[in-house]
This record gives structure tokens, sequence and C-alpha cells, in this order.
């Protein structure tokens, strides 16, 4: 029914291994000269912690040590231990890197391989994966746990949508992995040379590395005619394989016999309460080339309350709500971008693509949203799309607290993208 | 002293080796569609085989039978039994697919674990592999095998030297894998930055993927820095770690327990006498997937003659001398571009850029050649710029038996290149 017996353990019984494998993570963590030091410096050692809750007692760790350790500060072992590095891709500032050792690769891999298995992907798929590869950690973290689960495992790579879906028709590709942007624009280049996706053999995809609404998901069912699967992972925790979606698509399973997760509030650092959204943050629980302790992701998230009927015991987190980094502050309203995502989404006349403008007016942020309209409601009386810009913008004041400046724009008209959709855009 | 013992295996041990997996490979082979009509006609089984000169009396298989046997033509497997594809790039025509199971996949990787341990790479080394991750062989192949052998293994993939120059530095890269006309460029590079390579911890790289001369492998190790190692795969055979070179640095081992490699003359399809130059056509040995027997590789080469220093008794091929395909015929002349390369690159004044121009004039194909000569010896003197220009038309006379047009252009000025180097262009 699992792919791994440890899906189904008793609270107990993950808590019991969370307390030992902390600790051995701290006994680890301390070979590293970043760690020696910061837990020294807290006065924390192997024995602070006695149950999972202590690890409250623990510090946090952040981009920043992350990028002031680089290039091998956090490293655990000797480097003739490490087999594998990825990196950030640096562009700007230092970049981060992470190091594994050859039981980092395969516990990875096998996390990996549970993570498809609970969203419903078996050995006798063909799974393509979409991932750019390299030193980026979707195209070889994905890859590796659906070979391991013994798919046909397509490295097709990004881009080039027109040799994806000839590789999906002419090997029967079953599930694809899949940025939710990226598989919008799949869908629309489906919808442009009039393919009927039920001719296609997906059934399944593999969605995440961007934070995304429901509604996007449906659209992305609807668009690919396939059940898609949201996904959570970060290089700092492996890549992806943290937090699946099991066949409920009810939130996200986190593995916790191999992290601890936290919910806390990103003012005071305490626990929010059950339920309420927070920064997530991360403690690894088997790594050995660089266990991560407490680490702040910025991702904001909640628990799920309750238990999922699909029998798994690991709590869930619901999809990624936004970036800590990414809260807007307009007329001094905290506003974050998926709140208004998430209310375009529902609105039926509204199309695949919109964005976000923030420009200074009178010394202040102000925020303007273009919106791409439907064609069929794109009409051409001008008191009808007045009507709709107001009511889209009122939709919006319900969720935002403020009415912002709504322009409608035709379908097609904002820049398509094939990697991660920029949603918000500062003008200056 | 060797990764596997088998390299140092009696020619007596080899050849029966070869006749039992032989008879395995055809009786797997005629598992496929293609093979089972292939050899019916052809009147072969794995009777056929005594020893290993039998391999004679099979037929031939080609790129184009590989062409009309996609997608799936040639696979000998249930294909839930398949967990890896790679394709051509098939930008033009139909596509090529190699599929792999789990076994193949092992066996490549320790393949190429074998083969970089025998150019000298240890798992104490720090590796980065410059190849385009995705459905080309050169990222995951060599990637599996570094992994395999132990090396903290960097994907940087290709292109952006600038990161690359920083991973090599940070992490302190004693191995790189790159193809030579990238090693020119990333050369070209640390000379415009007055970098010194003897700065850099980089001593080894692994070259290969596209033809190249003595002179150039000279060039890499010397821009760089360190000792350059030649290798030879093909996607139709896996990958790369097909044939490899030795601390030798003479010729590549073929891994005969692995593939039989025979050379034959490309018009009468007979072998070529002993060290004479011909083409070279594989066979799998233990490929699952998809056993490809006698593929006519195009790629021109040698056996070397003599037992190697080293002590692996698996015969020995000389560098490609080019492609079949490649071979132009100026004014009823056979020519091929590695023999004008290997002119070039023995004269001090040619810098590392040329370009062999294909022009029509009077209804036959004509001949120019654009050189670029280094700074110092592109002087304002016209009259020795002249001698130098008749010395190189000469001196290419010696090889090719006619007299090219030769144009000497400034350094930098000819397109430089990140990618395989396009040598010859055919100006329509």
């Amino acid at each position: 029914m699992f792919y791994s017996p440890k899906e189904g353990w008793s609270q107990d019984a993950l808590g019991a291994t969370q307390v030992s494998r902390l600790r051995e993570t701290l006994k680890q963590a301390a070979k590293s000269p970043f760690y020696h030091a910061r837990l020294a410096e807290a006065g924390v050692s192997p024995e602070t912690i006695r149950s999972p809750e202590d690890i409250r007692r623990l510090p946090l760790t952040t981009k920043d040590d992350l990028r002031s350790a680089y290039p091998m500060g956090m490293c655990s072992v000797p480097s003739r231990e490490l087999i594998r590095l990825h990196a950030s891709s640096g562009t700007t500032g230092t970049p981060t890197a992470i190091l594994y050792t050859k039981n980092d690769i395969q516990n990875w891999a096998s996390l990996m391989a549970r993570s498809l298995y609970a969203a419903g992907v078996r050995p006798e798929d063909v799974f393509q994966n979409t991932s750019g590869y390299g030193l980026f950690t979707g195209g070889l973290g994905i890859h590796y746990g659906a070979e391991m689960l013994g798919c046909l495992t397509i490295p097709a790579g990004s881009g080039n949508t027109k040799r994806q879906l000839k590789l999906i028709r002419d090997f029967q590709v079953s599930v694809v992995h899949i940025i939710p942007s990226y598989a919008l624009y799949m869908g629309s280049v489906l919808v442009q040379e009039g393919i009927d996706p039920r001719e296609l053999p997906i059934s399944r995809a593999v969605i995440g590395a961007e934070p995304h609404t429901e509604a996007v998901r449906s659209k992305v069912e609807s668009l690919l005619g396939l059940k898609a699967f949201n996904s959570y992972g970060l290089s700092e925790m492996n890549g992806p394989g943290v937090a699946f979606e099991c066949e409920e698509q009810n939130g996200m399973h986190v593995w916790e016999d191999a992290f601890v997760a936290e919910i806390l509030n990103p003012e005071t650092l305490e626990p929010v309460d059950e339920g309420e959204i927070g920064e997530l943050v991360m403690t690894t629980l088997t790594r050995e080339g660089m266990p991560l302790v407490r680490y702040r992701t910025r991702d904001l998230t909640r628990f799920i309350p309750g238990r999922c009927p699909c029998g798994r015991t690991h709590r869930r987190i619901d999809r990624i709500k936004g970036r800590a980094d990414d809260m807007l502050i307009i007329k001094g309203v905290n506003i974050y971008p998926m709140q208004i995502e998430q209310v375009l989404m529902n609105i039926r006349e509204v199309g695949q693509n919109y964005v976000i403008e923030i420009f200074q007016d009178r010394e202040m942020d102000q925020m303007r949203i273009k919106v791409e309209i439907r064609d069929e409601y794109f009409v051409e009386d001008m008191r009808a799309l007045q009507a709709l810009q107001r009511r889209i913008a009122s939709l919006l004041r319900n969720e935002i607290l403020i009415t912002p400046k709504v322009e409608l724009v035709q379908h097609n008209s904002l820049p398509q993208t094939q990697g991660k959709a920029q949603r918000v855009v500062r003008l200056d």
C-alpha cells in the first residue's frame, strides 16, 4: 500500500525516531566549522534533545548563514566522502551549495521514489522529467527517484515544447513532472495546435517548485486532461521529495522520519497555533554531508489539522502561500501575491495570465494589476468591461483589504513564460 | 592497479567471453521486432557463433535502421523493464532513441567508472562535468560513472564559463570533462582575463565527443595547464565509456568484454589490414534493453598495433580521423577535414580557430580555408603575410594533394563556439 512501511508509523514511533536522529544530526553537524561554533555558542549538544519539542531550544539557520559558510563551512565529512554538489545559480551575490555523501544521495532517491509512489506513480509508468538538469536539484533529484521506483524515465529537460509533446506521444508517457506555469504554457500550445488533451497518454502530473493556487491546479488538470499532484522541496533539504501529495490531493505529507518541520511566526519565531499560517522551518534528520538545523525556508504554509484518509501518519502541509520575503506592503497593508492569484483564478472571465505591477507614486508603493480576460468575455461594450473591472477590484478588496487599480487586457497580451512565472514586477 | 580485473584478461579469455556474450546478445536481440526479422532473413542464430571471427557472418545495422525502428522496434524487453531513454536531438528528420534496463544503466556506469580510472581519475578527485545534461548521454553517462567511482561530482552542465571557473576554484576541482573546442574557448578566456592556468587546481581533463588532433590536445594541455585524456563513445553504444585512454595517452582501450569492435573498409565492408584506417563497427555484448549488432558508427579510426605498456589487454583504437560521411571530394580527391586540422595545428603562426568553406564554382565544389593568425605574427608587412599564406598552402598540399585557397584572418575574427566546433561550412 505504501512504498515504505515508515509512512504508516505511529506518532510515537515517529517522535522517538526524531529524537534519536536529532541527536545524531547534532553530533554530525558539530563536525562542520559552522555548526561547531554555532552550537557551542548556543550551549546545546545532543543531550539537549529529550523530546521532539526540544528542537525549539536549538538555534535557527538562515540563507545568509548558508552564504557565509560557502563553499565548505557547513561540510561535516572529509571531502573525499562527498559525491555530489548542487548549487544555486548564484547570478547575484554569493551562491549557496549543498554537499551530499553516497548515503545522502541514496536516501534522497529513496524519499523521492516514496513521494512519487504516494502520488500514484508506479514502476510500470513512463515518466518524463521536464526540469532542467545540472546544478539545479529538480533534474537529477526527480530523475534518481523515478529511476529507483523503476519507471522508464525520460530526461527531457526544460523547454522545447514540440519535442516534449513528441516524446510524450512516441513513448506513451503516462506521468510528467512539470512546473505549473510551464504546464499552463503547454496547455495553451495544445489549444493553439488544436490537440485534444484526451488524445495524449499522460494521466498524471507532478507539479511544484512554484507556489500556485487550487485554481491553477484545476486549470492544469483540465488543459492537459490529467490529475495534478502538488509537491514541495528545496535544495537545502536535498531538493524535491520533501513533502508530497497523496491520492487525496489535500495537502502534502512531510516525510517526518527524514525531516522535522516546524511552522513559526516569522516575527516572534514562536510556533503558530495549530492550523495557522507561518514560516516553515526544517531540520534534516539523516543527512551526513551537510546537516541543517532549523533552516528558515521563508516559505509560508500551515499544517493541515487531522489525519489523512490515505492512512499515512506524516503530517500534511498546505500549499505554499508565498514567500515571507514576497510580502508586499501597500498603503500599510501586508499583502501576499498568492492572495491575489487565489481571487483572480476564481473569476470565470479571467484568463490564465496576470501581472502585479508595483510603482512609486507620492513616495509610496502603489499596485496595479493587469489581468488577461478570455476572448469570449472581451467584448466591445465598454460599459460591460468597466463593470467587470469594478467587480474584480471589489472581490480583491474583500481579500486584501485595499482597492487595487485593475486593468483588463486581451488574452495573450501579457508576456508568456516557459520558466517560473514572474507575477510581481517592480517599475522604477 | 585496474578498476576491474577484466582489464587484464588474456586474449583467450576475452575471446571466449565474446563468443558466449555474442550468443546471448543474438538471443536477446531476436526478441525485438527489428532483429527478429533481420536475423531470420540473414539466416543466423546463436549457433552461428563459434569463434569471435564468426561475427562477420552477422548482418550490419545502420543509423537508418535505427531511425526506421524508432520508437520501440529494437526494444528487446517488455517496456516495464526499461528505466531510461536517451534520444538524439532529432532537429531534422526522425530522431533515434536508445532504451536501457536497470542492468544496462548499472553496466554503463561501471564501464564509465573503469574508463575514468584508466585515465587516472581517483575517488578522492573532485570532478566537474561540463556536458549538457538531459537527453544527451554526455551528461548523465559521465555523471553516473564519476559518482560510482566516488568522486565529488559537480553537474555543472554546459556553458557559463565564469561560473565554471568559479566552481573549479571554490571546490578545488581536479578533473574536468570538457569537449576540446570548449576547452580551447575556456583557455582563451583565461588568457583574456590574465589568469595563469597554474593557479587553477585542475590537473586532468577528459576530452572527447568531437574528433580532434594531437596538436589540439597539446593546446588544451598547455592553455589549461593539465593532462588531457582522449575518450570515445556514442549513444548507440550507451554513450561515453566505450573506449578510453590510459596514462600512456597513446590510443583508447576499447572495453572488449562489453563490445566487439571491428574496423571495415566502408566500401567493401571487409576488415581492413591491421593498423589501417577504416570505419569502426561495434556490437554490444551485455545490453538487455536494446542490443545492437554490428552497428556502423561512420567513425574512421584504426587499431593501434601491439600491446599497451599499461598492461591492459583490450585493444586500442586511434583518435577518430573523421566521419565516413564528412569526406569531402574536391577536384576528385577524397579529403577528410581532420587532415587539414592536423596540418594547421602544427604551424606555429596559426591561432586556434579556422574554418573550411565549401562553395560552388563552375559546378564543382571548391574549398577555401580561413585561418586565424596569432597577433604577434599578424604584421603590417604584406609580403611577409603572403609568404606565410603560400607556406600554409604548400604544407596543406603535401597532405591533401591539392592546393587549397588559403585566407589569413586576424585572431578572434572567426566566430567562436561554446559547443561543438563547426569546421566545415557549405556556402550555397
